[in-house]
């Protein structure tokens, strides 16, 4: 990713001993993330969706159907917001006020350009297939022209994105220490259950028993 | 909740056979989403962050520092859009094209207002802290003064909400159906770890101990 320079409105401003705004952090936060939040500014209101995406080195790739409301917005090339949090455990203080959350989040603002060139396109859903499962794309028949036309798949540049990282226990004031109430973490993560197979024999890939919301090697 | 009427703006537009409009719907999403993404429009462009959110009856309460951003503009009593989202599976299909997500999401529109007087703000956390962690309020030191004016609570009227939902497996092509490729879905859930304590020697509550992201029991 190219060194960025994040504009002042767009930093973060609260707790900013928790923000980065660096690739290292950025980048496995992106890659880890199943699903981002898309937000838009629709007839002057602001409108917000979830979709899939995908890293793509510098810039963030958008999955959407052509047909869906915010992926017309993003039509008229307007800004786009898009966001994704990972839930990493909730964080019990012995006060209600110190209750938190552990959570990494990235932010990224930037123009939403269309993906429109068949070969590109088609190499950037690959992109979007192997984010949700590594190593499905060889597997799958591949988009013929037609379904080609109907998906619609956006880049963001990753030049205005800032992450948010908050990890460790409760920050308790030190004269609740004494309270005689449990505090700690309780980890969280996304867990897989056992494949439902929809017909047909073939065997169980590997990458689907051995599925695993682990940041996914950088394909920069 | 009351009966909402949903303005064609902001009706679901895409696959509206996925979408619906009821409290029943809506209130379990709702209800089992730990965080929520809160969209506003900052000088002319979106921004979203996430937040822990929790549902009142037919309000929808969010949770926030007084000093973060997305809620410094939420103070101008713009308004807003609020979107969960639960991730409930990955569609493996046989063509590139039909892979899908199994998903239930929430979206609300609506102006946040802020809730100020003490006894309500009171009330309003104890919501939100019973969201994260049912039975927890009871145990914990409550806040002050000090920290009640620190803290901010917005609630936003469930008149303007619509729910979507993917269930099931792939919709393959009948044609992609001999495939030697395998098809299905693999099940996704938020699931807790070891609980990792603060120190102290309280015993491990049993609300933390036997945590779990299903829907709760309305309070309405």
């Amino acid at each position: 990713m190219p060194s960025r320079s994040v504009p002042a409105p767009l930093r973060v401003r609260r707790l900013p001993e928790r923000a980065a705004y660096d690739e290292a952090t950025i980048a496995p936060i992106l890659d880890e993330a199943l699903v981002c939040h898309v937000a838009v500014v629709r007839e002057g209101r602001p409108v917000v969706i979830p979709t899939l995406h995908a890293r793509d080195g510098d810039r963030l790739l958008l999955h959407g159907s052509k047909a869906a409301g915010v992926f017309r917005d993003l039509r008229r090339d307007d800004t786009v917001c898009v966001t994704v949090t990972l839930i990493d455990g909730l964080v019990l203080a012995r006060s209600a006020f110190h209750h938190s959350v552990n959570y990494r989040s990235v932010v990224v603002h930037g123009r939403a350009e269309e993906i429109t060139d068949p070969v590109e396109k088609t190499a950037a859903l690959r992109v979007v297939v192997e984010h949700v499962a590594r190593g499905r794309w060889d597997d799958v028949r591949p988009p013929t022209a037609a379904e080609l036309r109907e998906t619609g798949v956006w880049a963001v540049p990753l030049t205005e994105a800032s992450a948010k990282v908050r990890t460790g226990g409760p920050k308790d004031d030190a004269e609740d220490l004494a309270l005689p109430v449990w505090a700690g973490v309780l980890p969280l993560r996304l867990a897989s259950g056992e494949p439902l197979a929809d017909g047909g024999d073939a065997a169980l890939p590997a990458y689907v028993a051995g599925w695993s919301r682990q940041p996914a090697a950088s394909p920069a």
